[in-house]
């Protein structure tokens, strides 16, 4: 079980290369996959990139967001590498995994569950911990010191909540139609009553909304589009719930409702120009 | 039979709208789906948009190109519409249409088949005849007199042979990776012998290498984009017998030899804003 990780493809864009790996993850048990997008080498080329996490949504793989969004435009002429991780463990055969879309199987919700059915599931520790650690072992052209993060849907949720319970390892946040309150929306309250049990204190440990109202060291503004014509923004992604939170502990939130644009990468690929931007700044200052 | 297109799904992308349409061809004696992206409203609103046709390659629906090519982007601020047909009819159960990924289904090669068995596949006349009428037809922002065309692989092939053959009808014609020269590589020796049967000259009508030698009132600079890494390169596109054709006519060819680039998606999102800006020169002109 190789946990050193194996490119498996490699293809060029934007001057710099999509890169995709195989390891093995002590953490969750199985073998993942995951992409790097490379920003075409700096000169000096001993200049290392900073990193940016992009976490994605309920049923996406490693390639949905290298395939469809085209942030490697932005990321190559801003000289940031992205990092593309997987949305579950996969291959584990654990009984009814892939019974539903929006649980088990390409639906890790960023958590690590307590429930003994799903013990491997435990994708907030393959992160926030043994990814960030994984690549600085095997990257020398990255700089994971300087790192941001940023996903859609429950990936948004993901990248909310892993910023918030970690201020100092993260430069900047931004998210697309996040799944900002999930103790309070039905996606949320499935898979947080199955990987983490009845007890509504533990689900508060992974809620955006609950966990800003913890901090009041936030510094730089969390970025977040919401296509107003997402057709879960009602009942799953509540962001006004989140800009409530925010206001009241004066956390910096620049939350956005693009009129008419729906939950799709179309919507991603139109503002992550924006997001990379807004991530860049963080990174680099 | 509905040959009147019905709006099937839509969504907002850079300011515009990628919707997709279904309707019965009467060319093909199928149902067809078609992407069009309708760039912003332009101020005056009575403004119409001039036309690019995309043709995908081989295996390719009409959703690639949208889904994954971000040519939105430069759509949108060019104020160029994008039609982006399927690449063969479908659903007609013609024994042995879906035994091979390069041939039959998914494999039009835009010609008109003349061999009985294959007798729908008129994808020549679909893109150059019905298409063009359906859409000045159902479309009133659409300016179909102001039209370019483009395409990947058998869709470069395809842009570049109906181009040639209808040189009044198109303001200008760009490819990436075409297959240049179908009668020497095995793709188009399989395809034009199984659609156009056995005599050679019923082949030189589809063959882009074949058909510039007989013009010579090419006048827009043809734009052809080629990735160096492409695995295709030497034995099916054959780029340079089209670049040697074209210098025997002086016809304007601008042949770009990308380094490091494969035959993917990736490569042509990377070069996709140049054609579109090629293309919106010469028909804003």
């Amino acid at each position: 079980m190789e946990t050193k990780p194996t490119e498996i493809s490699s293809s060029k864009m934007f001057g710099g290369y999509n890169k995709r790996y195989k390891h093995f993850s002590p953490t969750l048990g199985c073998s993942m996959t995951f992409h790097i997008y490379f920003p075409p080498s700096a000169s000096p080329s001993s200049q290392k990139f900073p990193v940016l996490y992009w976490l994605s949504g309920l049923t996406c793989t490693d390639e949905n967001f290298i395939a469809k969004s085209g942030a490697q435009r932005a990321a190559s002429s801003e000289g940031v590498a992205l990092i593309v991780p997987d949305t579950s463990p996969r291959g584990l055969n654990v009984e009814g995994e892939a019974d539903s879309w929006d649980f088990g199987v390409g639906a890790g919700f960023y958590l690590n569950a307590t429930q003994e059915k799903w013990k491997n599931w435990r994708m907030y520790d393959y992160i926030a911990k043994e990814l960030p650690e994984l690549l600085k072992e095997n990257f020398p052209q990255l700089d994971t010191t300087r790192a941001s993060i940023s996903g859609h849907s429950m990936g948004g949720h993901g990248a909310l909540t892993i910023y918030l319970k970690n201020l100092d390892k993260y430069k900047s946040v931004s998210a697309f139609a996040p799944i900002v309150n999930p103790t309070n929306c039905p996606w949320g309250q499935k898979a947080f009553s199955n990987y983490l049990g009845g007890t509504k204190a533990d689900w508060e440990e992974y809620d955006a909304t609950c966990l800003v109202s913890k901090f009041h060291d936030i510094s730089a503004t969390i970025l977040i589009d919401q296509g107003e014509d997402d057709k879960f923004l009602e009942d799953q992604l509540l962001p006004k719930k989140f800009g409530e939170a925010c206001e009241k502990v004066n956390a910096p939130l620049l939350l956005r409702f693009q009129p008419g644009y729906d939950h799709s990468y179309f919507f991603i690929a139109t503002f992550i120009d924006d997001h990379i931007s807004h991530h860049a700044q963080a990174l680099k200052l």
